[in-house]
């Protein structure tokens, strides 16, 4: 019935007192100071996981990003869309996605291959099945690196993270199924095949086009694809004035945009963290606790910065842009999350913030309605924190402009292709009735909040 | 002031640079390919750590779910059931339950040891206090396997888990003392008992029942529980009209049970995952991998077939089914999440999301008025996934049927039996006005939103 | 198409069946059953990291709980507050905090070294930059135990987490850009320098103090910096009437403040489980069960006696009181949480409910108006948490004494002076009009719930 006898351990000098005992016979050769092959590859699939879970949280954090800033009438479907498209994207991306973006491309490839399905490898059910685990069948597996199905689940949050994008940008006034055709596409074919030509190993790697955790191959893509949706589906009714007025259109429940945007840093770690690919050695551990490091700071500057710019600009500081400030310090640093000196990070974060307190007017300005500021954040911010590897790192400006270019124009005109497909088979608006009535009462027949207030007749 | 000078790893190829040096001496040895007892045990452990958290996390996912299901004057109420639940399952697990459920169970046992507190084994103990960690001192502790209080962490979480489910369903009109009495006696005894005939080891478990981390040890125990009080309890003032009419009763917070819905989710992945019970080798961190992809498309199955399904039958789709098709997906394949074509994954979750969409308006019909659906998520899909391990695994299906019989016909049982004992001594419902006025107000003379629109005079 | 053919592991008797054909080997040399300097290197890092996560969750946390403690009319203010003090003290920690807190601090030291920036050490520099990862080049890295970045990372949510404690006390009144000061001095100068003198291994530590996790060095700290600007500030307009009546002024989102407490729960696993400091060892692993284990109980406990305390004294139940219950057991556990009988967690917890449910009147009886009870949760308990270490574990509790005096005269000083210098430089206080119209439109210029109720005119 007492504390542990062990000195409690300070906290700047760290006791190692397990390996105290076997410290001679550990340092006595190399090997055994050494990790395993096992135990790396145990490192390495648990990362993938751990932070793939983490990933996974940021579709809540998205949900409730886009929930907050939506009008009450219109906050059960968005709710709706969130949970629908995480859904459909990785339903899509098993079914087609993840072969299309990483098997069998080529080095100068364009895109994988055409195969349904992606299931655990044959060594891993052959270890699975045996009697008896050998160390032939461990090694078989082992020598992969990390399980097969791991990386699976880590870049199906990826899509579904690029799906989430769009959601917001589009909410108020898109119809639900539309949205989740344009999103099974995007999950089935264009994400994954502008993501086969770098992570996939293709031409823009070859090239040495760099985007660690997919300020480009992510965010500007949902960016792109949410840009396409937002010029043909036009503004919300009653947006922008006949007189050029922009019209606020607030968003209903700021706590939960706040908590929505928690969400989202929480899960950047994990989105940045396992970018790394492995766990399974000091170098790679060491590299990921930099990179949260980066990953912080840089979120910490988009917000004072966007802050501090609101204040100046316009005397007040604004909740909806600080928050977005957050976001676009995060989307900024993506690309290079291993910035070697953490005030780097501090700079690029702190610019994300910037270009997003002048791209949102600016989008207005252009008549193009975005509900939650996506564009500016995921798009701007992207192209930015893509930049900055060629401005800071060691990649070629000139190639980082290569491949923003390309895959931009290749989300953004294939998206365009889509959307357009669907504005004329089948219509991607509601009418101009259901847009008052709110989509809730429209495509779900419900409320979200029906005992607060005037709900519905807000507007 | 760069970036790394490493090649940023490409996503398919992956680069362990940390093992490299050392490669040729890792490959030298078997053992020193392998993973060491130690090693492993700090894997196992951190395993029932973090997914314990991940599990714990759902206590929260509940109270959300439930605060947006219930009506703003029973939300005060619900979370505090919510929090008080969690800790008393938790102390009641610790002075009596985990004894029960795990200690000295015979192999044709129905029951463990009836003793109190459980702590610390003498091993840990005895390496904790010690001047020197010795090489005898620590081989005593590993050879456990994993250090025994995470196993309690881990186990502790289940039991909250099955107490949360019966709140939902008896919400609004159960008065709270009464309620926390039968979550002592579920969470001390009635659980831990039948979770000893398969977990402890005890009779299930000798016959060859298979329930991989509770479809029906936990979520349909929950259900059954729930079931019994909805039963004794009668349903809510207005729900059902004199006429046959179901009035509908609508959440009063949408956003929050989308919320709950996917706090849920993400701690699937720490209930499912964990219940491989070790992650200390290569076998098994792969089987974790499998586990958390089935589990992301049993519970993505669920979701589009809950709302394609809505969309045929009512012609618009419902939020609140969508986030229970969700729940019912993971409910489903957690008896055998470590199927091993993915394909069935989403065979078995979309049949989760089915059942639940015919069961909500069967048990509406039979006049049990389950305010958020735990009984079809829980209860069927539980059974569903249950079944499903003797249709598509290894297990006999006829064993499958009488472990769910013999767990259902116990904890039924036992639960009328304690629910109508509690309304015999001291009442379980509050009188009509209260439940008018609202437990928020009745039981704790407080709202949960004072702010907002009508609040409890909505009804 | 078949389930895994491995038996399902039941729950009690773990099948280490990665291990199973490598036994022999492990077990014929003691180094090859313990964990390499590498691997252990991982593991203390890895800790490091998940667990900092999990407290950069509680950001998150304290601002839910505030957000649904304050009115409707000051929530939008309450969460720029939350997500721009972690902003703030993040980046002042960086830039100033960390090196006075850990570099150089001598045994009888009263501070560390002012410099300014902390990056990655020169040796993990060098194994990055290597061409190669040699054996001498890991091992200058894994010497030191873990990887520098983790330490700092894992050391800045603590202080994050300090200045979150300030914001809830101080709400509904005070200024945003002169709160804003006092967090920069508070992250880059008070907090820093008082946890040099334990964890900084300066004078209280040589002397015997002992905190494991911070209950005086992070919750008491937070707790007085709340305490003098309270003081300094004044009550809320209409709380305290002029005979001596106390107004509740209710807070607006209860669920969200329990949602907030779930996320400060689970959260305290890192905030305890990582203060560790190591993981690289089963008796490091084992400790860290002990302590989730304890974790829980208390603020299990804090719950129970909280719940069970209102009823008594004023015949209901109160949701916030019960909330602040579960924090209190928490805060009072953080100080020993590796204490070895978890019956003793279940008492310092509950004692620590208790405290609050007096601590709170007590404070308005003495006209100290305190929004969310941070004072009574993170003081008063912290206090109880310091003492208990004395009481059951093995410190003096005169050197306890000593240690909770001592830092909290400097705090309380330092931060009486900072907020008396802000007040009469710039003004702390909005003006009477803004207080009654609400920081959100005084200070934002918006409404964190437009379309709900009254809002803003509601008081």
């Amino acid at each position: 019935m007492k504390l542990f006898s062990l000195p409690t351990p300070g906290r700047k000098i760290l006791v190692l007192t397990g390996l105290a005992a076997s410290t001679t016979l550990v340092l006595s050769n190399a090997a055994e100071a050494a990790v395993s092959e096992e135990t790396a590859f145990i490192f390495n699939t648990f990362s993938f996981l751990i932070h793939g879970v983490l990933v996974m949280w940021m579709a809540a954090g998205f949900a409730m990003l886009e929930s907050g800033l939506v009008r009450t009438k219109n906050t059960a479907a968005i709710c709706l869309k969130n949970i629908a498209l995480y859904s459909i994207a990785g339903i899509a991306y098993y079914l087609i996605g993840y072969n299309l973006m990483y098997v069998d491309v080529a080095p100068d490839g364009f895109i994988g291959s055409f195969s349904i399905f992606y299931n655990t490898s044959e060594a891993e059910l052959a270890l699975i099945g045996a009697d008896e685990a050998t160390d032939e069948l461990i090694a078989a597996v082992t020598s992969n690196g990390y399980s097969v199905m791991s990386d699976w689940f880590f870049q199906m949050v990826f899509v579904a993270t690029t799906a989430s994008i769009v959601s917001g940008a589009l909410a108020e006034r898109i119809k639900v199924w539309p949205f989740m055709i344009f999103i099974l596409v995007l999950a089935a074919f264009i994400y994954p095949i502008q993501a086969s030509w770098t992570w996939g190993q293709g031409w823009l790697t070859t090239m040495g086009f760099s985007d660690f955790a997919g300020s480009t191959i992510v965010h500007s893509v949902g960016g792109w694809a949410a840009l396409a949706g937002a010029l043909v589906l036009g503004a919300r009714k009653g947006k922008y004035g006949p007189d050029g007025r922009v019209n606020p259109l607030p968003g209903a429940n700021l706590p939960l945009a706040t908590l929505g945007t928690f969400i989202l840093w929480m899960g950047w770690f994990g989105f940045n963290g396992a970018s790394q690919l492995a766990m399974g050695s000091a170098l790679d551990v060491a590299a990921i606790a930099i990179i949260y490091v980066n990953t912080t700071l840089a979120a910490a500057a988009g917000v004072v910065a966007a802050m501090v710019l609101t204040q100046i600009l316009y005397k007040k500081m604004d909740l909806t842009m600080t928050l977005n400030g957050a976001l676009a310090g995060l989307v900024s640093i993506t690309a290079g999350p291993d910035v070697q000196h953490h005030g780097l990070a501090l700079i690029i974060g702190a610019v994300g913030g910037v270009i997003v307190v002048f791209a949102v007017p600016l989008l207005d300005k252009l008549k193009i309605d975005d509900v939650v500021g996506a564009i500016p954040v995921h798009l701007c911010a992207g192209i930015w924190g893509t930049l900055c590897v060629g401005i800071f790192g060691g990649a070629s400006i000139g190639t980082q402009i290569v491949g923003i270019a390309a895959i931009g124009a290749f989300t953004f005109g294939t998206s365009l292709v889509i959307w357009f497909a669907l504005k004329t088979a089948v219509g991607i608006r509601v009418s101009e009735e259901e847009e008052e009535m709110g989509l809730d009462k429209a495509e779900l027949g419900l409320e979200a909040y029906p005992e607060f207030g005037q709900g519905s007749q807000a507007f």
